[in-house]
C-alpha cells in the first residue's frame, strides 16, 4: 500500500497519531501507530495503535469496548503526524474514564482537572 | 515553576504539542516543545517551540508574523503531551501558507489534498 510508504516513521517505527471527535473537534487522545497499526485502522475502519507502555499492537476498545470509528485520517505536511478523526463509542476515550486524555488545563501556575470522570475505570475494564 | 515540573519530558527533554484553532477546534499544527519554550508559552502568551531541524528554540510567527496567541494550555492524562489552544494571526499556521498543516486526508489509496493554499510561502518569508 503505497501511501503508507508516504510516512516518515520515527526512529522507532513509530509515526504520533491525534484522535480527534469528528462532530465537535474536541483532541481525545494522543498515541503512536507503527505501520500494522495504521494499515489496520485503515482497513477495518477503526483506530488501532503501538501501544509503547506494552509494546503491543493496541485495538483501541478491545478491553473497554469503547472503539472509535474511523471517519478520516489526515497527514501533516512533514508525512510524520496523522490524525484520526473519529467517533468515540461510549463517549469516553481516557483510561480516567473521561471524554478526553486532556481534562486539565494550566491556570496559572497551575494544572486544572475540568473534565468530570463519566465512569468509573474499574467498571470500564472489569472484564480485563 | 512547578507546573513544569508535572511534566513527563521525552528522553530528547521535549514535549509533544498540537496547536489547535480556539474558535473552530481545527488542528493546525503539530510540533515539539521543550522546558524554556512551553515556560515561555505560557509567561507571553504567544506560542514558542522547540525546532528539531534548526535545534533551537523557535517562536511561531518570528520570520513569517503569523505568531499564536494563546488561549489555553491542556496537558493529557500521562504528563507527556499538551494543546496549546490559539488563535492564528494571519489565519495561517502551516509554512506552505496554508490554515492548517493537516492539509491531505486519505482517500481510498491516496493522499488527497482537500485545502488551498492562502498565500505563497515566498511571500510569507520574503523577509527572512
Amino acid at each position: 500500500m503505497s501511501w503508507l510508504n508516504e510516512i516518515r516513521w520515527n526512529r522507532d517505527g513509530l509515526i504520533p497519531v491525534i484522535a480527534q471527535d469528528w462532530q465537535t473537534g474536541r483532541i481525545l487522545m494522543f498515541a503512536y501507530a507503527n505501520r500494522t497499526a495504521l494499515a489496520l485502522t485503515a482497513e477495518k475502519g477503526t483506530a488501532h495503535y503501538w501501544s509503547r507502555s506494552r509494546n503491543k499492537l493496541w485495538h483501541k476498545g478491545e478491553d473497554s469496548g469503547h472503539y472509535q470509528r474511523i471517519h478520516e485520517i489526515r497527514m501533516d505536511c512533514d508525512e510524520d503526524v496523522v490524525i484520526y478523526v473519529i467517533e468515540q463509542q461510549g463517549g469516553i476515550a481516557c483510561h480516567t474514564g473521561r471524554e478526553s486524555c486532556f481534562y486539565r488545563k494550566l491556570q496559572g501556575d497551575e494544572w486544572v482537572i475540568t473534565d468530570e470522570v463519566l465512569k468509573d475505570p474499574k467498571d470500564i475494564y472489569r472484564n480485563t
